[in-house]
Order: structure tokens, then C-alpha cells, then sequence
């Protein structure tokens, strides 16, 4: 893990990443106070509908989409069920992004997944130099996160200036697959909008095995490229577009359809 | 309330809040609209999930929130079951901030929390010089409301250009919460996104108790800071991040495990 | 069909119109992709929740909408059961906005509702001069239509050089409404936020009809201008602010109320 790093650009844009959700305006009042610090961010939503008060699935998110964003992009995001307890902020530079979110394993998956990323954690006292002082004990996202991306996006404050430099943040809550000779045993981590089953197994992990079988609530299924190449209907194993194996049903929903939800075990066998 | 006012520094910044929901374009186009006069703009979504033909939880949440966006920022509040009737518009100015919304009540939050809010209603012949005429008789958000908005946030209109003065607008439609020795009576206005319990309690009322316990649902709850105070699980009271009483469930939903929604009377007693 | 149209001059302003949902990061990337080509882009979703896997609904909508945004404005629909497959990418230029979505019959009903469409499909080579290549076999949203619509809105691309023209596109999937002597028979094509039932019968064919009555679910209903000509609770027909006819119940859902939902039938009869 590099402990040194170049500059930080900042490219303006920030994205936020909660489980707020976006039927009040706790979303909304957080992009006012980035506004209020800097006019010109170009504030992007990834997602607010996370599974709520569990981080992990924001993490692997982000950590599966910021490299669509451009270099210099702030991303924030904040899943956080021991919010006004003492746990500490953490801040990962790495390929040219910045990540901030509370340090209890939302950022694991990034670390994992990033080049060199460079942990720190943020000091009292710049956030103090910063005037972000005194936050509401329930809502850090709108009093401390918001006001730091802004000085990070605005291009006013270095990652290095924000704390000293840790060996490591507080580890993340999914598991890895398992991978042994001829099998590799993964967990679905989040069934997405259109009723994909989205596991944690990498789609590389998959290039060891020759004629690859998924093995999901009792049906073996082919891997293939898209979803057009079933008929509809038909249930289909794929590496999609984030690069993780996923389980579908062409022009339907697979978690209906097999009754599974997050947590559900997928198997790789080779044939 | 102050009859006179500076100037309005706009800040370019435009907050929308609404019942429209996001499933339809009908915010899309209000943004539209505001491109088509202003395309520098910066627009934010406070929420547009508020509860449908009911005014007065858009005001309350826009009056609890306004104050974290930049001076000059122009709200536009839109929950208009009487679109397309003789209902006027309501301009408020305050606190270097502008509101838009109908002369419905949806105001009235914000006129009790702001400090010398000068009231105003829309006279046609400001809408005709602007060039806003002929509307459909059901979509003011789009047709009166967002060009409106785009002039002031674009600074090219002031308040005070656009109607004169009023001492009063309608009334809201939520009461304000009784305060009698040792006991203070409210209301649940919203449930959030987790499923917490809003009051319209202002959480200065109950630095006048001491050793409040908070009374819902046959409970008497004491009043912690955080959720992390205590365990999964477990009902809490706190004044929230918005400055009022709410009832929480640590890392669950107080809402389904009391079964209270919207109208749920609380009360507040001197232990 | 105009054959030949003048340059396209970009205001800058993108929109996004699709059956991703909110709730992951499908939108999200595609606006970083956008913003990665261009820092300026002013992105503005019209909506993310139409029906799945169906496009007639967001062409529908974008036919309805497009007009609300400023002249040079790029308007992006992806609702793409076929990704991956042979389908080929839509380039519709009209009234000075342009539009691109699969070619698989999402753009017919802005194709009947523009002034002097032209139509062009992608080429395959426009691709390759712009660096977009190699796209996931799921995500075109991101991979290709988010890079495209970025070169279009910052003015570095013209619609002529994306591809040769075209006669016609793959058609719609909505019927248009039939329309007799004294009689006209539509559909319901969506159900907005508040039990709306709006279908695909223009206003304008109204206007043929003296003294109109609109005949859903067994019950005869007058035209009327506003949803608060009637009490509340009440049912009402009217030419709503997109001008299509629509089927409301005043301050409550008329689709709960009559038990309809898409593809339900409407008849306007002479009275």
C-alpha cells in the first residue's frame, strides 16, 4: 500500500452514496452545504437506496463505479448506524479519487479493489482549521461530510492535509468467495432494480475455470454474454457490466422467479 | 414582520420541493423550464415524496431546512391540490433566501421559523411583463412556478417586483403544539425514511423541563443524544438533526414497531 | 420528412430517460461517463421508473416533454431489452433538440409528434472515431449512449456525422387511437404518481367532438378544465398539461378508485 501520493486534482464533481433514501430532504440539505461551500460542484447521485444501516453494500458500489467518474471526483458516502458514537471518518485517495465515509467498514471494498489506495483518518484538528465544528449527533453526512467534499472538490484542501496516513480502516462485512480447485463458492450481495441477483465473485475468478457451471437454488445454468442471448423467460448466468457474476431472467426478474435475496450462496463449478 | 427589505443576492441556486414523486417527468420538466430562462442554475432536489394534496409537510420540511443552502437561494414549493382555481401565489423573503409556493398554507412553517419574513402575492401583470401567461389549469409547477424561479435565481427579478406586500397568507394546516406547565402536547408530522417519528415539537421547548420523558404509544421514553446511546433495538427520544423531538428505534423502524404514523399524539412531562 | 437540417447547436443541457430505477448505480455512472467527456454537461433526469423492459412509455413521455427544454438540448432514452444483441442505436434531430435511444421503436412517438424529424442510425465507424469501444453486452446506457450524448451536448458533434439517414425506424409499440365519426377509442398508457390514468388520446382530436363524454369503466364523465371543477373524490376527464386526455379523481387516485391500469380503454363519444 503506498503511503505517498501526488496531488490530489479535483475535477469539481462529488457523488454521494447513503441510505437516506429520497423521501425527505436529508439528501437535499447535504447538497446544500457542499453548495454553500463551493458554487461550482457538479454534485452526481450514485444511489440513496442502499440496504439500510448496512455499509457494506454501498461500498461495493462505489467500489465497482468510480472509475466511470472522472479522475479528481470526491465521492461521498455515508451508511452509518453508529453516527455521534466515537467511531472516527476515514479518507481513501486512490487512482486519482477521493473517498470519504465513516471508518466501520463501508470502504473496504474500495481499498480492496483500488490501486495503491492511501488510508487516512481525519483529525479533529482539520476539521477545526475548516470550521466544520459542533455536528448535530444524528446527521454527520449534512455537518461534517458534506463541508469537507467540498473543500476537496473545490480543490482548497489535500487528502494529506486532512490526517495522518493508517495502516488500515476497519475491515468490511461481506465475506470473499471462496475459491478452491474447480469451485467457487459466493453470496449474493444485492438484487438490483430489475430483479438481478448481483453475487460477489468477481468475473476473472472465473477465467480459471474451463466451461464454467453457476449452480444457484438447485439449477445449473450456463454462463453467457447478455441477456438477449436466452429467450425470455429463460434464467441466465452472465459477468455484467460492473464485472461481477450475476444471475438473470431474460426480460424478467430473477429473484422472483427463484425466490432468493441477498445473502443467497452461488456456487462456480467447472463442468 | 419587516415591510422592507434589501436587495436579493441571488446565488443561482434553486431547491425544488414537491408531491409529484420522481416515477413521472413532471419534475424533469419544472427543471426544463428553469434551464429554458436560467441555464447556469444549479437545481436541487429537496424532496419530491412528500405526502400527496397535503401542504403543510412540504413547509415544514423546507422551513427546517432551508437555512443549509446559500444566501440567495430560490424554493420553489409545490403541493397544489387547488391548481388551476383562484389561489394565488405566495413570494416570501427572509433571511437572504426567496419561497415560492401557492397561497395554500404551504408557507406557514416557513413565516413562524424565519426571522422578519416579508410576504408578497404574485400580481398578474408581473407574470404577463415576464412573459408567463397562459398556463394549464394543471400544472402551475412547470408554467408559473419554474420561470418564476428562474428570474429570481438568475437575479434579474426581485421579490419585490413581482407583487406588493401582504400582512398575511393562508394559514397552515398543522397546529402548533400546546404548552401547559410541566407538559408539552404534539403531533407526528412525518415518519422518515427509517422509519423515525418527526414531531412538530421544537426542540427548544423542552430546555424549559427538566428531566423530560417522552410519552408515545403508553411508553415513557427519556431523552438520549444519538441513536448510538443505545442498543439495536431499543426506542429512543432525541431532538433530531432538524431541531425537533423525534421518537427512533436504534437500527430499526419506530414507526412499524409502534405501529404510529402521521397524526400519532406525543407528549412530553416533566419527570 | 426533412432530409437535410441545419447544425446543431448544443445549449448544454442532457437528458436522461430510462427504466434503470434509483435504486443503484446504473444512472449514476452513466452521468459520470457524460460528465468525464464533458464537465459542463447540465444533466437533468426526466425519469428512471417506467415500466421495465416496455420503451413505448418512455418515448411517450419524451414526446410529451421535449419541448419544456431549451433548443439544444440532448435527450438520452434507454429502455433496451435487446442490449447486447443486433439492435442498432436511433439518432433523431427535430426542432432543434436531439435524441438518442436504441432503435428498437422508443423514439416512434417523438418521430409522430416532431416537427420534421430526421432520422439517422449510428455508424458503426462514428463509434470508432469517437474512442467509444468495446461496450459491456449489458450496459450500452454507460458504454455507449452516456459518451455519445457528451460529444453531441458539448457541441464537438454533430447528429450528421454520427451516421447516413434513414426512412423510417423500428415502429412504435402503442397503437394510435382510432378515431371514427362521433367516436374515439384509446388506452390508457401509464398511471402517473397520483392514480392519473393518462392515455394516448391527443386533445387536439377532442376538439372535433361537440359536447364530448368520456366513457371509462362503465361510467360517462363530462370534460371538464381542472381538477378542482370537481369536489374532492369526485371523477373528472380532462386534457391534461401535456395534452393528452387523462382521467383523475379530484385530491385522490382514480386508478385505485376504477381498478384500471395500463391498457385499460377509453372512449370519447359524442353526447
Amino acid at each position: 500500500m503506498a503511503s505517498v501520493s501526488g496531488r490530489f486534482a479535483a475535477s469539481g464533481v462529488v457523488t454521494l452514496t447513503t441510505d437516506f433514501g429520497l423521501k425527505d430532504p436529508f439528501v437535499g440539505v447535504m447538497k446544500g452545504q457542499v453548495l454553500a461551500r463551493f458554487r461550482d460542484a457538479r454534485i452526481v447521485d450514485l444511489t440513496h437506496d442502499v440496504l439500510v444501516h448496512w455499509p457494506a453494500e454501498a461500498g461495493f458500489w462505489l467500489s465497482r463505479s468510480f472509475r466511470y467518474f472522472p479522475a479528481g471526483t470526491v465521492h461521498v458516502a455515508v451508511v452509518d448506524p453508529g453516527v455521534g458514537s466515537e467511531r472516527e471518518i476515514a479518507v481513501v485517495e486512490a487512482e486519482g479519487h477521493v473517498f470519504l465515509a465513516p471508518d466501520n467498514g463501508l470502504l473496504a471494498a474500495v481499498v480492496d479493489a483500488a490501486d495503491a489506495p492511501v488510508l487516512r483518518r481525519v483529525a479533529a484538528s482539520a476539521l477545526q482549521r475548516l470550521g466544520i465544528g459542533a455536528p448535530s449527533a444524528t446527521f454527520h453526512g449534512r455537518d461534517i461530510f458534506a463541508p469537507l467534499a467540498a473543500e476537496l472538490s473545490a480543490g482548497r484542501e489535500q487528502p494529506a492535509s486532512l490526517g495522518p496516513t493508517a495502516d488500515e480502516l476497519i475491515p468490511g462485512w461481506i465475506e470473499d468467495p471462496i475459491v478452491e480447485p474447480g469451485r467457487i463458492s459466493g453470496t449474493v450481495v444485492t438484487v438490483d432494480h430489475f430483479g438481478n441477483l448481483v453475487t460477489n465473485i468477481d468475473g476473472r475468478l472465473l477465467q480459471g475455470l474451463a466451461h464454467p457451471v453457476v449452480r444457484v437454488a438447485g439449477r445449473d445454468l450456463p454462463l453467457r454474454r447478455t441477456y438477449a442471448d436466452v429467450r425470455p423467460g429463460e434464467y441466465i448466468a452472465l459477468v455484467n457490466s460492473f464485472g461481477v457474476l450475476e444471475i438473470a431472467r431474460a426480460e424478467s426478474s430473477a429473484a422472483e422467479g427463484l425466490g432468493l435475496d441477498r445473502g443467497a450462496p452461488v456456487t462456480v463449478l467447472r463442468k
